[in-house]
């Protein structure tokens, strides 16, 4: 598989649009983690294969991104790579697995700085140790054949590097608090060499055929305001314009998604992304107006909502995607991924609402516009 | 014990008065969880006696009590009654275990809402299932000599219905969202229900001893603004406005700690509490800004500082309480509850940070004043 050979031409490129700022028919959506656990499908795929093993096997990743496009034929208007925002620490050195029901553990997490030299390969290469990860980008691309864009994805340095030092989940991030808060030089050296990775990743994404970025900073909200500016913020704008420098035309619309950060609204949508992702703890109306259109936003439904009936999800769609608005500088999604035992079900009303709604407000938008401009001809 | 012989008078009232809106020579300071396992006089306690045996004697909760206001004396402007948000489930029916290392876990929670009738009592006697709580308040009031004040606290009706059904902690709280979502009408059956608890029990507290009261709504932040409208903030409000109504000339002032409802800062501070309690992801400066004097602050450092060594704990106290400001409307503290596992020598110097900050932070601002003065009869 090479990505040399061309891709099928785009049949569908709603959410670039919408990332690029310009007017929707309507808003396009895709749901975090639309390939994973609560398939049925993908459940089945993880009977035979070990989580990291479909991340490293070009065929399978390429085989459970496509099953939700597959079975909400359609209905989605993105897709995104299967694979791991700890697929970084692994190509950095450390040991990563995925402990079933408990998420992901490092048996040899960083403990002190001091480490960072044995734990650590002083040279990464990209394309030697996430060459799996272009290889199933460009196959993927070819199997979609065109029928919604390939997003690319990474975990950002703060994350990652929480991860690294906590050695997997955690209530407090207490011990990679300790590091920014005891070594702060020593964690921007890790932040810094973690950025690397993440901008030559990225950029061998797009050039393996992703055609959207998205940076997930999962643990910017256990930051206060000060630290996420020292130790979050700055990574996230460097990763931005990085990439983009070293794609010049090449250059595909990014997205970033500090959860928790409702403090950096503003500043996340000043430093280079062209779309800022929201949890379900922002207002859409109140975000719009913080944001002036400067930024596409995507999100945001808790999605808890899918447990609640289909009452409870066309309700909180509504209450969404008309506070967001439909056709312009929207991207519909949950405010974080789905959660592993969502019914199918729950998510296809998800999207066929999201389709509705969206197109009954852009008919609303669209007769707002034509009265206005009878107006100002009047 | 009773509550009918006179208590000592009041030595050191910063607090109130700082919670009233007064004028104080200096920022008061308390800490959550201060009396807990960081303390190793606790930790020894514990080894005796199970965490609820501690809450259900006395004459133990008021040895726990006293044992910050001993250690750090003279450095902390309150005490709070070593007690848990968990009680009140507890008085409600419920059974609840506090496993060493994990949490609480109730063996039997709710699962559904037409399990109410059968694990919950139609009446709840507070002053039978909680007299231990009043017992242990007055008891501790009388042994803190007029000290500092006694604070007395519940939890608040969501986060106490989210233990009930999740049956302990949770990533996701997806149980009791389903509930919100899916029977909106029975949970709010549920929070009624636990408010009118809540109200009584806070009521039977201060008449006990306490002088000041907190409501914990843990939980806050993992309801959207709009949910949190629906499921949170009346009640929050509702035992506000009871509490004091009950109470009439007897009322002691009341904080509100809605831990991660950031985006109803100001509605919190608009519901009758005095002192709208702050986690450390706002900003001391904005957070003053959206209030607008209307309530006194408390907090918000992260908790994780404290494992930063000296200098960062130095610097964070400095910026905050420099951002809060010292004199007025303003009560230190972390942003949560001090962690298990935090150095004793670090909890002194933070205190001790605090106090020195805050007076070099009054003096100056009584110069500011004193020029403008100056200014003014100029």
């Amino acid at each position: 598989m090479s990505a040399t050979k061309p891709f099928p031409p785009l049949k569908n490129d709603l959410i670039l649009r919408a990332a690029r700022g310009e007017k929707t028919e309507r808003a396009p959506v895709w749901v975090m983690r639309q390939a994973g656990r609560y398939l049925p499908e993908f459940r089945a795929e993880r009977v035979e294969n070990d989580f990291f093993k479909i991340c490293r096997t070009p065929e399978l990743a390429t085989k459970v991104t496509l099953q939700p496009i597959d079975r909400y034929d359609g209905l989605l208007d993105a897709s995104i790579i299967f694979s791991d925002i700890l697929v970084i620490p692994q190509a950095m050195g450390m040991t990563v697995e995925m402990v079933p029901g408990k998420g992901p553990h490092f048996p040899d997490p960083l403990v002190h700085p001091s480490e960072m030299p044995a734990k650590l390969k002083e040279k990464v290469d990209v394309y030697q140790e996430l060459q799996y990860v272009f290889d199933a980008i460009t196959m993927t691309r070819h199997a979609l054949d065109g029928r919604v864009p390939l997003i690319g994805f990474v975990g950002a340095p703060w994350t990652l590097m929480a991860y690294m030092i906590e050695g997997g989940g955690s209530k407090t991030l207490s011990k990679a608090k300790e590091w920014i808060f005891k070594h702060p030089k020593a964690s921007h050296e890790l932040l810094n060499r973690i950025t690397d990775v993440c901008v030559e990743f990225l950029v061998g994404q797009v050039r393996a055929g992703a055609q959207m970025l998205q940076v997930f900073e999962s643990w910017g909200g256990e930051l206060g305001p000060h630290d996420f500016e020292q130790f979050s913020l700055p990574y996230l704008a460097q990763i931005a314009k990085r990439v983009k420098a070293a794609l010049g035309s090449e250059a595909v619309p990014m997205t970033v998604f500090a959860k928790g950060s409702w403090y950096a609204l503003e500043q996340l949508s000043e430093i280079g992304y062209e779309t800022v992702s929201l949890d379900w703890t922002h207002d859409p109306v109140q975000a719009k107006a913080l944001t002036k259109g400067r930024v596409t936003l995507q999100g945001n439904m808790d999605p808890n909502v899918l447990y609640g009936g289909d009452e409870a999800i066309v309700a909180a769609v509504e209450r969404m995607v008309r506070g967001f608005g439909s056709t312009g500088r929207y991207i519909a999604n949950l405010g974080h991924g789905i959660l592993p035992t969502v019914p199918v079900e729950a998510m296809e009303l998800f999207l066929k609402t999201v389709h509705r709604v969206g197109l009954e407000v852009a008919a609303e938008e669209s007769k707002i516009e034509i009265a206005s401009n009878v107006n100002i001809i009047g």
